[in-house]
């Protein structure tokens, strides 16, 4: 380690489930690790029982990762590196708190998949706003966390500053974990993003009991949309295909890990949109997504049928005339 | 009806889920429809019984149906369109069989995802080669037969001759099926091929007990050199994105009706390749296509390393050691 390296500590924000098991991937690779979570009374409990029983139940922490909470004094103290894993609408006011807190010198690797959603910007706009000059990069694929945490095989992307990128894959890249560097911020940003918002569509198409060629019929046509957005974005076509893009979105599409797809499958079966997230009692960052993503494809002359319609049963639409409009909808080519 | 028009009787040859599911589709559409079973022991079932219990049970065919079987004469006259739903291993044969057979103007529609296992040529070539000038087409997509059977939303993808893939999407569009014109044959060819190869990739992972994580991947890198195989061949990018590509590789890959799939669960759990089809009751396409495939894609230089580890794992490597191989092969960049 010379004087200009960065400090090897990982400083882990938000104590959800993808956040515990970065930690735990992480240190599993030898870093040193502090889990940061957002209250003390939930690091309290985590650091006694080395256990998370409200995100990833049955996994156990290390001793060797700190547990601390954003009120204590040097949360971030020494850290070279902030994992951000923190739902999109306290990104911004979660990069406003790191930025002063932070080491010189450090990076910052932003696990979040959506958009601000007071603003539409990207999140790695929000941070760079918020923490001028300072590196950033995200992570991004099919990482269902449980599985992650289990050491199940899976691999991820990132994408930003070239040379965090390079550093986060050397810090993660594994036998089971394997890490891609991307160059197209943006496209995996928007990747990101959108799936989630088809993925609630997946999860109606289940909830109707259509099956698995409707849903594969979504699938497809969820990745055309997703692609026309990226390209009017001035994101790479090879993204969307990519891990990030194809791979992400059929992992969300399909597993029943993935909350976005089980928000979709609630409201077809008559919940209330703004009652999903407490019957999940997770976040679903399709349901924060759809509006901005839908604005910022209008801002740039896409149309996007899907997430329209997925806009439409969250304001109040029901979900059988959403799939009907959606799959009486005939493209006139299938791009 | 003019002189000139093909008479509207339409021939299913072959009584499998997916010839008796269209037999079904297309008399629910209006067709008068005759369905020619390959032995007239399993026609006088069917045509008793009106359901075919080994292949669609619980599925009632409409007393419109005719059934027969190959043997008997006029198996096909009057017909004016005779749709193939056999396997490929026989398909040189019944395409021998029908072509003397066939009422003038009449056209092939062939439902067969493969290629033809002693040469390697695609079905197209066969059909083309048996009756030569007869119009050729062929229907692809996610059409699990079950599904389509109890009339669930799907889409599918037709290619071939145009006058009589546009003929087709008339006698199947409906509300619930919808059919899209694609005029990259090669490419629709080359997916329904490649895709039961992947898919068999993808159930090894599962009956290994990997996660939707390492499917996703899977799926995404199958993908991929599926594309590059097609790209290849001439074929188009843009098949590989759509309803016959990714569409049909992401059904196959997920859904619980895939036979290729579940083909490669049996041969992770133990089963020796050579029994995994008795155990089916039915035909897994890729375990007869995977080595055609090889020897293309080595003619052409494209390397398919999902498709070389199944064709390994067939000819008896380990599992394990081929999803270890596959997963600790990284690929310079994604695609």
């Amino acid at each position: 380690v010379t004087a200009d390296a960065p400090a090897p500590l990982v400083a882990v924000v938000g104590g959800g489930s993808w956040g515990t098991a970065f930690a735990l991937l992480a240190a599993g690779r030898g870093a040193p690790v502090r889990l940061v979570c957002r209250t003390p009374a939930q690091a309290e409990r985590v650091a006694r029982d080395r256990v998370n029983p409200a995100y990833l139940p049955g996994v156990r922490l290390p001793e060797s990762v700190e547990v601390t909470s954003m009120d204590a004094p040097g949360a971030l103290a020494g850290a070279g590196l902030v994992v951000a894993a923190v739902p999109s609408r306290v990104v911004a006011d979660v990069a406003a708190w790191a930025a002063p807190r932070m080491a010189p010198g450090a990076g910052v690797l932003s696990l979040t998949k959506g958009l601000d959603p007071r603003t539409g910007r990207r999140l790695s706009e929000v941070w760079g706003q918020a923490a001028p000059g300072v590196p950033f990069a995200m992570l991004s694929g099919p990482n269902h966390a449980e599985e992650v945490a289990e050491g199940q095989p899976a691999a991820g992307v990132v994408a930003g500053e070239p040379a965090l990128s390079r550093r986060v894959q050397g810090l993660l890249n594994g036998a089971a974990f394997r890490v891609y560097v991307n160059d197209d911020l943006t496209g995996v940003e928007l990747c990101a993003a959108a799936k989630n918002v088809v993925a609630i569509a997946a999860g109606m198409s289940d909830g109707l009991g259509f099956g698995d060629n409707a849903k594969a019929g979504l699938i497809t046509r969820g990745l055309a949309e997703m692609t026309r957005l990226g390209r009017a974005s001035g994101a790479r076509d090879a993204t969307f295909r990519g891990l990030a893009g194809m791979g992400d979105l059929v992992a969300t599409c399909t597993s029943h890990h993935s909350r976005n797809r089980r928000a979709g499958e609630l409201i077809a079966g008559g919940l209330r949109p703004h009652d999903v997230e407490a019957r999940l009692g997770q976040v679903a960052e399709g349901l924060w997504t759809v509006d901005r993503l839908l604005e910022l494809a209008a801002r740039s002359g896409v149309e996007l049928p899907i997430s329209a319609e997925v806009a439409a049963a969250v304001a109040g639409k029901p979900v059988e005339a959403c799939m009907r409009d959606l799959m009486s909808r005939a493209p006139a080519i299938e791009e």
